[in-house]
């Protein structure tokens, strides 16, 4: 174990402190920010207690002078791609330095006066998305989640016979991945209620998260090779948290044959600092355990490493806090709580299954989860299976109800591992409000076209 | 009509010649070349008969002082990203510029000496990716092939309800784009074979290419806001050809319930020169007319324009080189001829779907058309179409079969456009030869893993 694990270890920033923060110096997740207001690119820092330890600032203030040249270059950049391609080793050692900065009680405490003048606090700190996505590619690794939405769009098949041999994912949308924080539009598409004959165009009335996990790639692997499951977690560079917004409406109408496509690409959202596999080594688990009467899986989805350690305790939950909620001064509602150790398939499958054709995965590229639900009910990690496909409103702290999203309703997901002998450590937030959908507008004759150009067909 | 267009217009270099080449005057489509043999980043090139104008030395040579300083600037590149940004009348600028100088008996023809000297034999050029694609959208616009497809993979149901409304698509993977004349590894994956119980992992035994047009995207549109019909060619900077390289028995497999995945993400090839939609002008046809039963398209996909130039009048055809022919000194084999113009979508209506849910498409993002069939046996896109699923062989000149690909298959597709009172002009090539699979490794106890971690389950 690498000192920056030692459960021991602390900072000397009070707010710091282990228990009060998902982001102690056990933890030190990588971000890119801006001091809020403030414009041009964005610096690398991690987050430390309730403030940003600007890692650029740390190179600039020849505080990083034991790293490599190429170590500490990749400090300066905009975005994490350069530094998400190093090895594993130099990233550890990275770590390892930024934590001695900060460590209460070591030799590096002569430099505290220093270090604090290169923190800013995370209330004044705009994050940025942490890197340059390439690709992004959504799995569906939980077993009672394919089951409970299976059961709702297709009522006599609901887990198909692949789901047990394949673990089943599509190319996502990467355009449209945005971080905490950023309002989501409610997207107007095509829709065909149930006995409808013809489909009409309208604003989502169906509008729901999935609560998931991404991952992303560090070192890539080229075109035409594939990668081993025993390498797939030298591939990673760390986690963050997913809201995978989902239109429902819209998948059910479009869905056939070619898989989701504007039910999801108008937005995604991702929490902004990625917690590094580092910082996840305590909170390993075996992967989960399949039933006796479900296939073991092939080959090149096995190893010995993946059935003991391929899982992740890590507690993830969701909440809302609605318009209402926000006048009446409440905090949010929470409505599920979910375990991502409890996932049919682990990210080692993920990524091997994923490379296994010869897929170049790129650093940068992201790969989530699929949404992380349970086999009780309020493990259920989206709207659509938390209310039966929206025949059971969900009741809410303060006395609303949902089936689906409103406008101006919030959502909150958050996600934290903590373990005997270890230091528990947050994902910090990823935090979403619903807009209202562009309105429709009359067309005008001979004009120039109306700001939105769907007309609604009622 | 701008003057690039003029079919008067002849260039003072020989093999530009109208007839001889797909590179008229009239087309000077832009691509990213190197010298062969060159190392570092590309440099901006227009064809030209069988020769390359560096676009970029013209700007070094001052051959572009008419032009903005930011038009300019954007030749320096060595993509096309910051290019296909400019508002479309600038690049139609910098065309009527590139035109000018290489046009025999205008005032230019005084550069014709400097221009030479900036003239690269395409023999002697590598071609690159001509942009960073940031997504890539792959749609399924042609009903023809459609209902094929359908046919052989859901025989009770090949044309589902929403086809005739919706103009379907899914996102495909961008990393594994790559540039005509680059070798496409056969892919290993999971298939099942009918009547298996279990699946095995093996080298896809059904490999297919599928025939389509690619679109650049020029402008991009902001998230959360959608793009109007009526302004959707203002967002296309040009076409490509491309083929879509396909694993059928693992697509059978693993497509449901979300759509084609490690079938399709091994490899995409693309032609490496982007036709501009300003030279496509005097091939603008109207829309294929939809038979009276079919609804007419949703106010969000219907247009006057659309209706009356919507299409595209190119044709397209599909060869095949085996290795055999090669060996034999064999021309290519013409296996498919199929319409563009016969799409039951166009490329305005694809966007503007694509947009309508507020995605926002990017510079530089690639949108495929879907495999253009036709109604008739050799408008057949794709294997799995000619060969109806592999039962039927497909004769090749020479005497050989296929049903699918076999490793050392080459597939070439190529495309033009020619219309009474224009000057043919041609897309290039878009080729590619298959490689023989990894080898799937013996796993070696203890050893470290071998070159692929796939074992064959038999």
């Amino acid at each position: 174990m690498n000192r920056t694990l030692d459960p021991s270890r602390r900072s000397w920033l009070e707010s710091a402190n282990p228990g009060s923060t998902d982001f102690p110096i056990q933890n030190l997740p990588f971000g890119v920010f801006r001091r809020a207001g403030a414009h041009g690119p964005g610096t690398i820092g991690v987050a430390i207690g309730d403030q940003v330890l600007d890692v650029a600032g740390c190179r600039r203030e020849r505080l990083l002078v034991s790293l490599p040249e190429h170590v500490r270059q990749a400090c300066l950049e905009s975005t994490l791609n350069v530094m998400m391609a190093l090895p594993r080793a130099e990233v550890t050692a990275l770590r390892e330095r930024l934590s001695d900065l900060l460590a209460a009680g070591t030799a590096q405490s002569p430099h505290r006066e220093r270090v604090s003048r290169l923190l800013t606090p995370q209330a004044e700190a705009e994050m940025l998305l942490p890197c340059v996505i390439g690709d992004y590619t959504d799995f569906y690794a939980s077993m009672d989640h394919a089951a409970n939405v299976g059961r709702l769009f297709r009522p006599d098949n609901p887990l198909l016979p692949n789901y047990r041999w394949v673990p089943i994912g599509y190319h996502g949308r990467a355009s449209s991945i945005v971080v905490s924080g950023t309002a989501v539009r409610r997207p107007v598409g095509q829709v065909r209620p149930q006995g409808a004959e013809s489909p009409r165009v309208e604003a989502s009335a169906r509008l729901d998260y999935e609560l998931e996990v991404g991952c992303f790639v560090g070192r890539g692997n080229p075109l035409g090779r594939s990668i081993p499951i025993e390498e797939a977690d030298g591939h990673v560079f760390g986690l963050c948290l997913l809201n995978d917004w989902s239109a429902r409406d819209v998948q059910q109408w479009e869905y056939q044959p070619l898989g989701p496509f504007l039910a999801k690409s108008f937005a995604t959202t991702i929490s902004p600092w990625v917690v590094t596999l580092d910082a996840l080594e305590p909170f390993r688990v075996a992967a989960a355990a399949r039933a006796d009467t479900d296939p073991q899986p092939l080959p090149y989805l096995d190893s010995a490493a993946n059935r003991g350690r391929g899982g992740i305790d890590l507690k993830l939950v969701v909440g809302i806090r609605t318009a209402k909620m926000r006048e009446a001064g409440r905090p949010v509602s929470w409505m599920t709580q979910s375990e991502f150790a409890r996932m049919y398939w682990t990210f080692a499958q993920m990524l091997a299954h994923h490379a296994s054709n010869g897929c170049n995965l790129r650093t940068g590229d992201l790969i989530a989860s699929g949404t992380v639900s349970g086999p009780s009910e309020r493990e259920r990690g989206c709207l659509l299976e938390l209310t039966a496909g929206g025949t059971v409103p969900l009741g809410l702290d303060g006395g609303e109800t949902r089936t689906f999203l409103e406008d101006g309703d919030e959502i909150v997901i958050r996600g934290f591992c903590e373990r005997q002998g270890a230091v528990r450590i947050g994902f910090g937030e990823c935090r979403g409000t619903i807009l209202p959908a562009e309105r429709p507008a009359i067309r005008r004759q001979g004009g120039p076209p109306a700001a939105h150009p769907l007309t609604v067909t009622s």
